[in-house]
């Protein structure tokens, strides 16, 4: 069933229900798919795992492959089921290492894996992950969905790389930022949405347009994710604030906000996020230097203009609640700042 | 040209020149395929990578993919260039995660990457390594190929993961020994000498020789590695000894000693390696207690066993240099304990 928002007028918020609905069936059939898979000999594996996999989070990118699938008309086969959950052990490898990268204390408002079993465990898991997921490419046996993944993958792991670079570092152009997340989040968007085009064996065309509506819908869904950073939202989610501005990481609202600022404004900048000495208050300033420079604001803004290009790639789409659900996803995306 | 080692009579101290060799242009071709393709915009990656890379090893596992090819009578392609490089990148690539767990300080005499450029890089960087090794053997074309890798990359980490869990613990058994090292080690030894068959397309009798010629031979040379950590040929080698003492990792030295030990030994045993509380003199007390026990000596015996189930793995092929030089390379490995 599909349930229809309708986006003009007097919208209700827009939520994944639409989205979540249309692929119900195969994506309990990717949880079980996952759960077996990530299965091993070496219980720890499984118990780290599942600490992360099975507590949650909202599947959004193995829902895109599924969804993808369903735009293409692909019925008759299995094969989206196990490729969606080929990029959530991709994602979720990436989180696990991410843990390791940015100490962070809280991740989906569970204490993070890393901070339960150690540094080690954290990356063994997320290489048995990583490696599992091509083991079910092979199984697949489509060298073209290898492909855009071995690819993706890497450019994943270039992209971490780039924001470890720019870590600290209050110059980063607004431009350096947005190679870093097109790299470290967006690219997995486009993927797990051009193999759902895959497996329907569609025109190149569809293929690309479905990379498209990833790659913007990425780009979208990570300025929100760092404007939630400095918000009293992420809070209610259950995630700490700030987690972004106690690692120095220079995300677009501090780029905006301190190309924005004045001298003496730029100093508070630099000593908090490239010295790392910030005491009790800072944050709250932080956010106030933000809000007087409209960097916030203007972040979403960013965010609403990936967001119309995620929108239009899927022009070549005809419509019906499929095609609706992709739409009502940039909204779910963009409106998680509100 | 095949530098023939006569391994009767009054023998030469074994060495890896005949290997070396037979594969000498090849291997000059991986070397470039290296420094190619582990190339990226973002310059941290072959900086690091290359602090490992080019830095030097053996380039062991390459080469046992290569004289594996030309075991097989492959002379006609390239493709064994392209994926000993494969297999030198997952190798690479677990190194890194490596340095991230054990936080060793030496890594072939030079700082270990981890100590230069921090946990975050290495983890990033193993990770690009991995990813890139996947692009390329996709660019190879072979699924069988890609099964063989991927299988062996889930099975490194579940090996690790196993190590993680018996490190500190003394009452480790010489079984659950022998199947971390099967999984953190010889796994990839088999893999990269099994790909060389897969590329002459020989029958499966001859890639299941060369597998079990490297499963062997990756246990012979993990159990002499062990030994050596505790041995005065490691500190000539420009590492550090007493690494895994340190870190509380069981190996079979310390198995053999603990279970040959009364129970004053057993004690001095869990304080240094469960406790991890160690003090001047210990190792050295450590040392002599394995040498009283034999444990040691024993150690080196066992991989003796593992080599001559290697040396019989091959019995299918005909005599010739290339046989020679994978016999020599036998020796090559247990002979590094004396």
């Amino acid at each position: 069933m599909g349930v229809v928002v309708n986006l003009d007028g007097d919208r209700k918020k827009p939520s994944l229900d639409a989205l979540t609905a249309l692929v119900r069936d195969d994506l309990k059939a990717v949880n079980e798919q996952i759960i077996l898979r990530m299965d091993s000999p070496v219980h720890l594996i499984p118990q780290l795992a599942s600490h992360l996999i099975v507590a949650g989070g909202k599947r959004l990118r193995p829902m895109l492959t599924l969804a993808s699938a369903k735009m293409c008309g692909y019925e008759d086969g299995r094969r989206h089921v196990a490729l969606a959950a080929c990029v959530e052990f991709i994602h979720t490898a990436t989180l696990l290492h991410d843990d390791v990268v940015d100490e962070s204390d809280l991740r989906r408002g569970l204490a993070s894996a890393n901070a339960v079993f150690g540094n080690k465990a954290s990356v063994l898991v997320g290489d048995f992950l990583f490696s599992r997921s091509f083991e079910l490419m092979v199984e697949d046996g489509s060298l073209e969905v290898l492909a855009i993944l071995s690819h993706a993958s890497s450019v994943i792991a270039e992209g971490e790389v780039l924001q470890l670079i720019t870590t600290n570092d209050t110059e980063t152009s607004e431009t350096a930022y947005l190679n870093v997340i097109k790299a470290k989040t967006a690219q997995l968007f486009a993927a797990a949405c051009r193999i759902g085009a895959v497996v329907a064996d569609r025109p190149k065309v569809e293929e690309e347009a479905l990379e498209n509506y990833g790659m913007n819908l990425g780009i979208a869904f990570q300025l929100i994710d760092d404007v939630l950073d400095f918000s009293a939202e992420q809070a209610k989610l259950g995630k700490t604030v700030g987690d972004d501005f106690r690692d120095g990481k220079i995300t677009l609202p501090v780029i905006l906000a301190f190309r924005r600022s004045d001298d003496e404004e730029r100093q508070f900048w630099r000593r908090t996020l490239e010295d790392l000495e910030q005491s009790d208050g800072d944050l709250q300033h932080g956010i106030e230097l933000m809000i007087k420079h409209n960097a916030l604001h203007d972040t979403i803004e960013r965010a609403r203009h990936y967001g119309a290009i995620a929108r239009d790639s899927l022009g070549i789409f005809d419509d019906g609640p499929v095609k609706r659900s992709f739409d009502d996803l940039i909204d779910f995306c963009i409106d998680r700042a509100y």
